[in-house]
């Protein structure tokens, strides 16, 4: 078979797409940040387990990618904000598509065993 | 902020979720296992750039998650089949939605495999 003509031949978009989201907490983040939450220290606490430093890491990659946005307000003290851009928000429809499948077939004891409930 | 509102947000499945579908070259599996594809090579031809050895391993970690299904054809020579299950045909919603994302939003010339390159 000639991979180029291969009728179901990967999208590279798609692949970017889905590893980009999948990145290790990338997917949280964009959660949490799809419901409003806008801080670095608000994340951190709506996410138990993500560290200050992958934190950091993650929202510039996501700053990036166009994904999100980081505003500073030139207040005292200066106030830093991470706003979820367009692009960013149309997301949501890919959080809720795994959210629903993840509720039908991911069994709770499958997951990490940190207690957290359901948003 | 209201970051007592939120300080459990993230659900565990959800998480267990979106990882697991970005973890790397397995969103690309996945989507060509849901057109049809059930054999090694096959895979190997609509994904160009997946070694030998990663996609064993990435075959092995979806048999453990209950979306794909090994099947064993005691002819000669032995024919194997990996075929998607039905936990892994409901992910075609998730297929979709991470596809139509892509294609609206992911530039084409941000796919670079330089550009996303990870362990």
């Amino acid at each position: 078979m000639d991979s180029e003509l291969h009728p179901t031949a990967l999208c590279p978009r798609y692949h970017h797409a889905v590893e980009l989201i999948g990145r290790r907490w990338t997917g949280a983040i964009v959660r949490i940040m799809l419901s409003g939450t806008t801080r670095f220290s608000d994340l951190t606490v709506a996410i138990p387990g993500l560290s200050d430093r992958m934190l950091s890491e993650r929202l510039k990659e996501l700053e990036a990618e166009g994904i999100v946005q980081r505003l500073v307000f030139a207040e005292t003290p200066v106030r830093i904000e991470y706003r979820i851009t367009d692009k960013g928000r149309a997301l949501s429809a890919v959080v809720d598509s795994i959210g629903a499948w993840a509720e039908e077939w991911i069994p709770l004891e499958d997951t990490a065993p940190t207690a957290f409930a359901r948003a």
